[in-house]
């Protein structure tokens, strides 16, 4: 069954609600720009290119005017900060306006959050389509990055769902969006998928046999450093010492050529509260793998090694 | 504050519940043996020294005749497989009564138990003034090792307390020991705690300036490969790489010589109900760290290294 994480219907921006899934499928409905701030502050909406397709969409809710479209994309870009995707959206759509001879704002914008949003859909079938070609069996994952976290079917998830593989996936704590998310669309999508507490990534990479650990991305930069999921980082190190080879599934999209390194990757830190209601805790929801741990990169153009030529630019 | 988490009234076992913890402080009351074997089974009562402790007090509870006393024994040991220490306590026991010559089986019981754990406090008080000689600032650490895992201060848990170090704590999924537990001690005792989500290990090594890794142990190979609560693998393998030493705090009756190495280590596999309510999941208890990993271990006796001549037998 096919998952549609965000719907526009002329007038309104509707988003499946995902703080709630799997035990309630609710949809939130966004008039203004605000709302769809404050959904992907929340989460409600997430993953990298999924917040950039809601934010172009978003733009549709506050482009009465050059002025507001202008403060309507400052706003919309302010609401995370590490994955690139979402400036690269909200910018791509003010190019088209600059670009039209059009007095209707509004059409423009949404002429070019529609060609984002199906753009990024072929985007993850190519991704899924290179990733298959590895012919993985058995992949580990981390967070959610399937029809919850793109415009189509996925990047990690995609490349896991068209290699038919066999998913371990992590629970991603603190907010479970393996737990809650990714294995919900496995089921959906009847896609074999076993949970693990992420403390036991190390033993599942030891004992179940894993081909791949494919991760997605929220920044990669210029150095092929990659900030995902808080979590990533331990996967990628233990991966190298169990010898499981380490990929990253993500558009082009998700590459920063203006972050030179991962150290200049700003990592959001979230509230302690999503930890504990009752302890002091660190949050941060994104670490950074440094490229070295990385074997590939599969992209909607093939797979790309860090230290390739044909790296983007 | 000090915490007690078993209670012999000269007639019931009182284990303080630590599933309700830290929400509810609430005492289960063992009355006959199946009583115990259920806590330690259902986790009530956890944590291998105190396992240790609530069986041999449990044998109390069986011992009405010699017959009684060696079935006792055998359903205590076999409440949970991996923590060698139950095995130790309750053989320590039974061999305690074939040197009695008193008819009174349970006073000698009841003897042998309270030496147990009268000496398990004793060796957590030196556990902690060994590793205290380490003078390890910030330590990060994983599950529950303090009193409400051995009969006095705790292992790994001693080891913060003693050095007065800030402590970063795991949550450790699926059953929340360090988020639950730990952050309980540690606020109860006036130790400044840190809780992470336990992907944000790796993270919490690179960015937190953390001086060691200290984690407790349910059993330690005769090659000084150990098993501990699932996760420990991962932080182990990511503290090299963050050139973080790496410690095992354990008291003597921790090492098992019958055990080669860590191969030959049963490890416990637990519900996947644990994990998720709602999907199918992978859930071991333990993992297993190679002994290379180890920089050392830190026992009632002072620091032994992997290769170490003093390594006990």
């Amino acid at each position: 069954m096919a998952i549609r994480a965000l719907r526009w219907d002329g007038r309104v921006l509707h988003l499946l609600d995902q703080t709630r899934l799997p035990d309630r499928v609710k949809t939130v409905r966004c008039r203004r720009v605000e709302d769809v701030y404050l959904a992907i502050r929340e989460l409600r909406v997430r993953g990298a290119p999924l917040i950039g397709i809601a934010a172009a969409y978003g733009l549709a809710l506050g482009a009465r005017s050059l002025f507001e479209l202008t403060e309507s994309a400052r706003r919309l870009i302010s609401s995370r900060p590490t994955a690139v995707n979402l400036a690269w959206a909200v910018r791509r759509v003010l190019a088209s306006v600059a670009r039209s001879t059009s007095k209707d704002l509004r059409a423009v914008v949404l002429r070019e959050a529609r060609s984002i949003h199906r753009e990024d859909a072929e985007r993850c079938e190519a991704i899924g389509r290179h990733g298959a070609g590895l012919r993985l069996r058995r992949i580990l994952t981390i967070c959610n990055t399937g029809a919850l976290a793109t415009g189509g079917i996925g990047t990690a998830f995609g490349v896991c769902l068209r290699s038919r593989a066999t998913v371990y996936a992590c629970e991603t704590r603190p907010l479970g969006q393996g737990a809650r998310l990714t294995m919900w669309e496995a089921e959906k999508r009847g896609l074999k998928a076993v949970l693990i507490a992420d403390g036991a990534a190390a033993a599942t990479l030891r004992e179940k046999r894993i081909d791949g650990v494919v991760v997605g991305a929220d920044r990669i930069a210029a150095n092929g450093d990659t900030a995902n999921k808080i979590g990533t980082l331990g996967l990628a190190i233990a991966s190298r010492e169990f010898r499981v080879p380490f990929y990253v599934a993500a558009p082009l999209s998700t590459f920063d050529p203006n972050t030179p390194s991962g150290a200049k990757i700003p990592v959001e830190e979230r509230s302690p509260a999503e930890v504990s209601a009752r302890f002091p805790a660190w949050n941060p929801a994104f670490d950074v793998t440094p490229a070295r741990f990385i074997r590939g990169f599969i992209t909607e153009t093939g797979i790309i090694r860090p230290s390739s030529s044909s790296w983007p630019r």
